[in-house]
């Protein structure tokens, strides 16, 4: 019989019209990994008497509960109350906590206020989950039933956590049964014409089923098998997975659902031991800060130049002014210029350009809002493409930073 | 004494790793103008056992309790079902129901299937809730304490549903009320700090409550009170947030909760007619990234010089090469070189530097991962603050990025 589990989460804020928990999302994803169906999500304000009776149902229903956010160091942070009140349980000052966190918050440099000290109480009998990335560890307390466990709220604290604490926890508690995924990243495609292409294959089969997640120039197709063993459930994903594959070429980047498109390029320059450097108009940085996202980027990356008026774009990267006058600083000619100029300047293998119409003003009737031009300068020579990615600024920037570095990709292949 | 509501949405796909339900958003929006505090939110899969109590344990404890969804003509659509059930009272059918269903088949020239007549079903006393855009309609039942309501899932058919047939609804029988909000922006000071300085004054007042919401070097101050009329929930947010205004003095970036840190620089330069330019190492480009996030930036942003290597700060920015081998690369006197190179470069009003180790590796003993030189250079010559932002990549980079934002600020205002 496979376990169910049950999500609350926690706090004021997500009760507001503007906020959506998407903490459960990842618990969820992770769990269904694990075999666990999620029968139940709430969200409850920042209030114990609330949240302790929430607390108490859901821990006698169901096998798995999780408690997302209230961690905090603060008087509303109510969750270790609540969860202690409801098990009828006290929490316990943990020595070795309170160690922990003297000494993140020397290695910080900065004195550790008095209220702290709350998170280093736990829930008798419940074991520390190190939190690498804030100040409150989770909690993770066996059950007769299955478990109950405290999650931080900060995505980027609890994502790890889940991964790398509550998965490896829960594995051993949980009955034998295997999920399996594959996955694609794509760039290059529109969603729908993503399902056009791949519905055909993927509707001949209920097991995998297949999910399109989509953001903006970067897709994810996702396969998930069930089975009994390992190798039944690899057998269902080569069989439904390989035609996909095949359908979609060279769009697919990379089949690591955590290697961004940023990383892919990467490690491509790396491995041919090349550098790079950009030149940027309407991305404004945003195509050098993605290219400088990981550590280790000092290894391929050499400068980035941000050309936002023509008088920098001539002086820095050494555009001609009579070519920005007679085709605009929004051309194929300047872009392939910014390019070249960029390659020259930082001495780099290869060089990118952006320039366009972000928007919502500027463009004209041949270049609309959200037309841009990218280049690429390599030893090869210069190559310049014109796109257009509707009238959204945030969106236009992204899908512009996107598709310079598939164009580096490319290149790299 | 306010009334308080409970949202249930229903429906199995909202219980995957791949949606959220966004409907509670519209109609906690409405209920809070009504001056209804929404105090639990839940998700429940298609499963008539369990939503039945969830049914019956919200009834019993809130005074508006609104299913969301469920309503479809199919068999595992159980929300009429299970809302019966928990009220203990029977469904009936509604023959003016069955011949509005009966026209709108007629008039979109479909046959009715068969199931679709459960659609026409109403709770006992429940009032039809017409729906233009869609086959079910929504249904509203007076309680003791409030209200049951059902309304359909598909967001097209539950907006005006909610604007038009439900809010008549549920005014009359609300006491008259008003819920007002105050926010503060803040930077420059961590979350248990800031909850150390402020709890004094927020802890006296029930109402409004107080609420922090933090982000990596973003903090929110949300304070929210409630009154008869709107004259006296001002004056009750005046007497609460005018003392944690001093005590918070110019670490306020902003009162309005959509205004970024990066919108009140443009703004502030803008009015100064003063323009910047930025010099990165460590954010690689999310400075330059963030002053161009909106429309408009061109009006103050000249260039950013993204320079990675020594040798692209010494040709670009100017920064004497002996500086750096004297000092290295992340020192007081490179973040002034370079603030002052690019201040020049750009013959901008300001320029922004930022040189630092974001990690994972780098650093030095005096100066270990997390260290980072901000310098500002303007008219009134340059200043350089050093700070330390942890081990994290991504954090270092948008706290770097934040600060240099602020320092900034504080300098224009």
């Amino acid at each position: 019989m496979p376990k169910n589990a049950e999500i609350i989460a926690i706090g004021s804020e997500l009760l507001t019209a503007q906020r959506v928990d998407t903490n459960s999302l990842t618990v969820t994803e992770h769990l269904n990994l694990l075999g666990v169906e999620v029968v139940r999500k709430q969200v409850i304000g920042d209030d114990h008497e609330r949240l302790t009776e929430a607390i108490r149902c859901a821990v006698g229903r169901s096998d798995i509960v999780i408690l997302i956010g209230g961690l905090g160091p603060t008087e509303d942070d109510v969750t270790r109350e609540a969860a202690a009140a409801a098990l009828g349980r006290k929490l316990v000052l943990s020595l070795e906590q309170e160690s922990v966190l003297i000494s993140r918050f020397r290695q910080i440099n900065r004195p550790m206020a008095k209220n702290n000290i709350r998170q280093a109480y736990l829930i008798e009998e419940a074991e520390a989950m190190p939190n690498p990335f804030g100040t409150a560890p989770g909690q993770f307390l066996s059950t007769d039933r299955g478990a109950l466990v405290l999650l931080p709220g900060p995505p980027r604290e609890l994502k790890p956590m889940v991964e790398n604490e509550l998965v490896p926890r829960l594995r051993p508690v949980l009955p034998p049964y295997v999920i399996r995924v594959r996955t694609f990243r794509i760039t290059g495609i529109g969603e729908s014409d993503l399902d056009t292409l791949i519905a055909p294959v993927y509707t001949k089969f209920a097991n995998p089923v297949t999910t399109i997640l989509s953001s903006p120039g970067d897709l994810l197709v996702h396969l998930r098998a069930q089975a009994n063993s390992i190798a039944e459930a690899d057998a269902l994903l080569r069989e439904a997975g390989n035609p996909i594959a095949e359908l979609l070429g060279d769009r697919i980047y990379s089949e690591d659902p955590d290697e961004g498109l940023e990383m892919v390029v990467g490690r491509l320059l790396r491995k041919q031991r090349a550098t790079v450097a950009t030149a940027e108009s309407c991305t404004g940085g945003l195509l050098a800060g993605r290219l400088t996202d990981h550590g280790g980027s000092s290894d391929f990356f050499i400068a980035g130049y941000v050309t936002y008026t023509n008088k920098q774009k001539t002086e820095i990267l050494g555009v001609p002014r009579d070519l920005i006058e007679k085709h605009s600083a929004v051309s194929e000619p300047v872009a392939v210029a910014m390019a070249e100029g960029a390659r020259q300047r930082a001495n780099s293998t290869y060089a990118l350009s952006v320039t366009g119409y972000a928007g919502p003003d500027g463009g004209t009737d041949f270049n609309p809002v959200g037309t841009v031009y990218l280049a690429i300068a390599g030893p090869a020579g210069t190559r310049c493409v014109r796109t257009r990615f509707g009238v959204d600024r945030y969106r236009v920037r992204a899908l512009a930073t996107q598709s310079a570095l598939d164009l580096l990709r490319k290149t790299l292949a």
